[in-house]
């Protein structure tokens, strides 16, 4: 699984990172993950970020919420909180939570999923701090395929927030890993088939299983699938697996393709942690 | 000219709203314009500044600096000073100051250029405040040629923090005023001629004059020119004229040109002082 080997190999050089902290006296880094105190799918993540922190020295805590004015006292006490270098926030929170409002609560140094209005505009602006960790997810598997993207055509289907929007910027960065020539495409394209026709690499993230496949997809083209569903499992009637935006005959027809699952997730959770020791690397640095 | 008519609308529009506050007895909005106490290029648009403001019933400061701590000692007094609305900063400032981070000083309600990093970050993630008044003008202009983006294939030319990037972003924007496929070229984009070829919609920011002309431009397409630069006067010898990216031979091809100057320059001044009422407006209702 390529997603697997990528994340390995992040996480391997983080846990080096961590030890040199330590040789030095100094306690891991810790993350603070912020969900509301009920059951949502949000639970799986948490598990999955408390697994990735322990296997690379990070320190993990919970923190359960139960209304927006507890989220936003707790973000104002992690923001204040030395021990912490990083704070993650659920996505999405039900009604009646503001969740971006939620983040740009958040010191700067401390969104680790980039995705607060300081880092965002700061990855606009050419000058990227925290960079959302699923675009630096889909960056290293281009990578880890041996996919240039300077230089080249490059379709990103999906304009979100978190997902389409810093992918597209960070693709379009000046530099080796950047200079892209980008095309975001999205839910208002018309004929997403002829975008496909002009790609050479295209990183699809819609969330929409089946988008992609032999019909629309040249052979030409390397594919990162950033799309995430859930669908009817056939070889289990009644329960469901989890499906990417390309479709199953898509394999063996592009030039590279990352699974779901496999591909973008975990190297997604290896780069968060990346951004957490950063983060702690900066607030050490200012003194904070 | 197409600038200024969609400028005079504009500010006629903006005179209204000045106008109205007046009657409440509010003071007139305050825009103040940070600069070197040196003779530079922006002398002349600090004059434009002026003049515009005049014509929109809306005050103006004229700041001089000498250095990068004065620089930010004057801008923290203008965040505090309660009758400034606004504030913009010199640009491009000489080596040694930073801009974006002189900007980034600013509060995100007195950032009417939109280009600090909260402002950007909010843009990117669909949530705009102050957005850069070149994106605005860029947009108006295009209203002004009845020609739609939404759905439509909009090549931007130009990456910058301060203009192509804003302006990618805010086509991309859900809504019947943004909603295009967009494409960001740069200057590293290898065969700008196909994605022109690609185009309905070509908004130019690249400062090279006659980088778009009939060979390379196909007849169908309309284009906003956002270029400026200057170059010599044929007529006369010894002297130079302002130029915009579209070489001579496009007018009369395609099918919408917005000439320059003439064209986004004032658009961008109106829109600048649009940006101040609303930080005004802002201010006043957030009470501070």
């Amino acid at each position: 699984m390529a997603g697997k080997e990528v994340a390995e190999r992040l996480l391997g050089e983080l846990r080096g990172r961590v030890e040199a902290r330590r040789a030095r006296g100094l306690e891991p880094p810790l993350l603070a993950s912020v969900h509301l105190a009920i059951d949502s799918p949000f639970k799986f993540y948490l598990a999955q970020q408390e697994r990735a922190a322990a296997g690379a020295g990070i320190g993990f805590r919970s923190v359960a919420v139960t209304s927006p004015a507890e989220l936003a006292t707790r973000l104002s006490e992690l923001n204040a909180d030395r021990s912490v270098a990083g704070v993650l926030v659920e996505h999405p929170l039900p009604v009646g939570f503001d969740f971006h409002g939620a983040v740009d609560l958040l010191r700067p140094e401390k969104d680790i999923d980039g995705i607060g209005a300081v880092n965002l505009g700061r990855l606009a602006a050419g000058r990227p701090r925290h960079v959302p960790a699923v675009a630096l997810a889909a960056r290293a598997l281009l990578e880890h395929y041996d996919v240039p993207v300077a230089g080249r055509r490059v379709l990103v289907i999906g304009r979100s927030a978190t997902v389409g929007a810093p992918l597209a910027l960070l693709l379009l960065l000046r530099g080796k890993r950047g200079d892209a020539t980008v095309t975001v495409a999205h839910s208002q394209t018309p004929e997403l088939e002829k975008q496909l026709a002009a790609a050479e690499v295209v990183v699809s993230c819609a969330g929409l299983p089946g988008l992609l496949h032999r019909g629309n997809t040249p052979r030409s083209v390397a594919v990162v699938d950033v799309g995430l569903s859930s669908v009817p499992d056939p070889a289990k009637p009644g329960s469901h697996r989890p499906a990417g935006d390309a479709a199953p005959d898509l394999e063996g027809w592009v030039e590279a393709l990352s699974p779901v699952p496999g591909g973008v997730g975990p190297v997604t959770v290896a780069e968060l942690m990346n951004n957490l020791v950063n983060a702690r690397e900066w607030l050490d640095r200012d003194g904070s």
